[in-house]
């Protein structure tokens, strides 16, 4: 079931699921032309393909324990880390514990055409 | 003292300071020309002034318990809340509690010109 998003000025909350994680699943929490957030729910070993966005990106992550594998390295956040990544940037998620991330996604709006989705790379 | 920014592919932490609180400064953790990240320490009854950035953004309450205050209303953000904010949304947030805030601030890049810096309303 597809829930509704949040529109700006709606207060929404990403703090940690602890046990309920495990029945979360990966939701779209608010999009705009400018900026989409995602809250991805990663169950222990879970590997979300690698992919790239068009333009920067944040992951953050929220609860347990992830890895961020890129083809020039790996980045290992655990809850309460972030990290940029550049416009296109080939990247997979890997879960070493049930986690959940916070993915902040710019928009290039209307004015650059297409921008913005994802692509398996 | 400023601290040096941090790099996309950077790891930054922003997990909770508890007690160590009382002791941080507001910093600004990443900048590049679409993006910039904002780590606000907000001691009890701190008060930010009113004022705008030129698009959109976002404020996610980290620990302690803030208000967004608006023109139109007030938005009370508890440890793992946010709010996204409209471009040009007037604001203030206030400090309910020893909190500290990340902002997402958009940058629109070199291609409109000076956006991206905050107002005073």
């Amino acid at each position: 079931m597809a829930l509704p998003h949040a529109q700006p000025l709606d207060i929404v909350s990403v703090r940690p699921l602890g046990a309920a994680l495990g029945d979360a699943v990966s939701t779209s929490l608010l999009k705009t032309d400018r900026i989409q957030l995602l809250h991805l729910v990663l169950p222990v070993h879970s590997d979300q393909p690698e992919h790239h966005v068009d333009d920067e990106c944040t992951i953050h992550c929220l609860e347990g324990d992830v890895e961020v594998v890129m083809p020039g390295g790996t980045r290992r956040l655990r809850a309460g880390d972030l990290v940029v990544l550049p416009a296109r940037q080939r990247h997979s998620v890997r879960a070493r514990s049930d986690s959940a991330v916070l993915v902040t996604l710019l928009m290039n709006g209307g004015d650059r055409g297409g921008a913005g989705g994802a692509s398996r790379t």
